[in-house]
């Protein structure tokens, strides 16, 4: 593993480290804040998935989630959001292909060599991490913004019992009903829309839920709000009986100016469930 | 003035806006983000003067200060550093030209066209803002970091009674002796030292202080630290018995990570002063 840079934050340090990944065949870069409890024990983390063109950088910088984990004693790990390099394929949309990668596992050409982030977040990455970093396995937690929300939830529900408790900033709700996923879920899955439903929120809602408490936050005036189906989500969780709660905020976009507003009640949610 | 952006941020809007600016002869762009209480009356105001190679854009996306201003009920102004554009001189280095305007108002070629900082920050945008929104001209304060910090300490310290308080983020403190000064007050200023003075805070504080309370933050692993000369403004408000803080921050740098951790002790400390 390279380090690529080491900042003190917070009392902390945020670091940004590379690695080179057996999962998606190239070099990741992550960030990972770690509190300075980090200095004398294994903490609890938390997950952030990030979204369309994101890379491990813009929620580290533009979040502010580093203040809160600070004065809650959690690490944050900031993914890639896909394979990236010269042999890696993309495509000139910025929806799909690197920047992309929907947290799933490519079985279609030209995606599948590389774009495996689905192992890559739930197998590769934790082993990286447990192994080279005092973090707690036993104290996750994940959230994540977007299409970042999208792979939160989705992960979530996929591994029972692994987060104590799962959040979303404007999630993809619905990508096998969106433009937003079926355009991808075809590049990367395939025409068969049956190996689409793991990755679909809120069909795996539908199906068994999450076994914690969620937390969910979309902005009334969100430019995507028609890509990312809030409703299909309430819907399912409530028709479920999830435990949690889903919250419109109104007149908040986006950005990471509507992320960074309620990143403190996320940090706080998630704390409770940690420390529990 | 035109509306370039505008987003909903911990209850209240994140602007950018762009205006044609008299001091400079080009259009200049500045984000303001006003708390929810804008929306009943005036609101006090802190500007934020950024550094080196920075727009508006860098704290207003990175330095976590809406989250303290929000709380606070205070409005935050991001101007931007230089005068830009395709008929605006320039050079190639970073600290020079575009990017760069060091808060000065140029009196050599090809720099005095355009290169009017001073004013511009001083006299320009002040009127087109207390013009265009609800910001209480006798509530004001003023922060920045590195050449922004520099910026902050020489307006402050030469308007009496203008701003309540001044803080600043590793600023630039003695710029007539550092190569980041020296070069830039040459080409801007020309080669008469008399003519620096005025614009060196280390200087200006020897002469006449600042008249309410200071904060200053420098980080001990700065990787600046050398050129910023923070000796030399500590020297000169002991000297002075000035009132204020000069505090050595063990093992933080010179980015953001940094500014963002001592933000919410910045917004407390120019809140007092702005509400008392």
């Amino acid at each position: 593993m390279k380090t690529i840079s080491e900042n003190r934050a917070f009392g902390g340090v945020q670091g940004v480290y590379s690695h080179a990944s057996t999962a998606t065949g190239t070099e990741m870069t992550f960030g990972l804040f770690l509190p300075v409890e980090a200095e004398t024990g294994a903490v609890p983390v938390l997950w952030y998935l990030s979204g369309l063109t994101c890379t491990h950088e813009n929620a580290m910088v533009k979040a502010g989630a580093q203040r809160w984990a600070a004065e809650l004693g959690i690490a944050l790990v900031f993914p890639d959001t896909s394979p990236r390099g010269d042999g890696v394929a993309n495509d000139a949309a910025f929806d799909l292909g690197q920047g992309a990668g929907f947290y799933v596992n490519a079985t279609q050409s030209p995606w599948s060599p590389h774009f495996r982030m689905w192992d890559y977040v739930t197998e590769e990455l934790p082993r990286v991490l447990f192994n080279a970093f005092p973090i707690a396995e036993e104290a996750q937690a994940i959230t994540g913004h977007s299409m970042g929300g999208h792979g939160a939830l989705t992960i979530a529900m996929s591994f029972p019992g692994r987060f104590a408790s799962v959040s979303a900033f404007a999630p993809i709700c619905n990508p096998t009903a969106s433009d937003w996923g079926r355009k991808q879920f075809t590049a990367y899955l395939g025409p068969d829309e049956a190996g689409w439903a793991p990755h679909d929120a809120s069909l795996l809602m539908k199906k068994r839920g999450f076994d914690g408490p969620m937390l969910i936050d979309q902005g009334t005036a969100d430019q995507f709000i028609d890509l990312l189906k809030p409703e299909s989500l309430a819907t399912a969780m409530t028709e479920h009986r999830q435990g949690g709660s889903f919250r419109m905020q109104k007149g908040y976009d986006h950005s990471y100016f509507f992320v960074s507003t309620f990143m403190e009640e996320h940090m706080a949610f998630h704390a409770a469930a940690l420390h529990a």
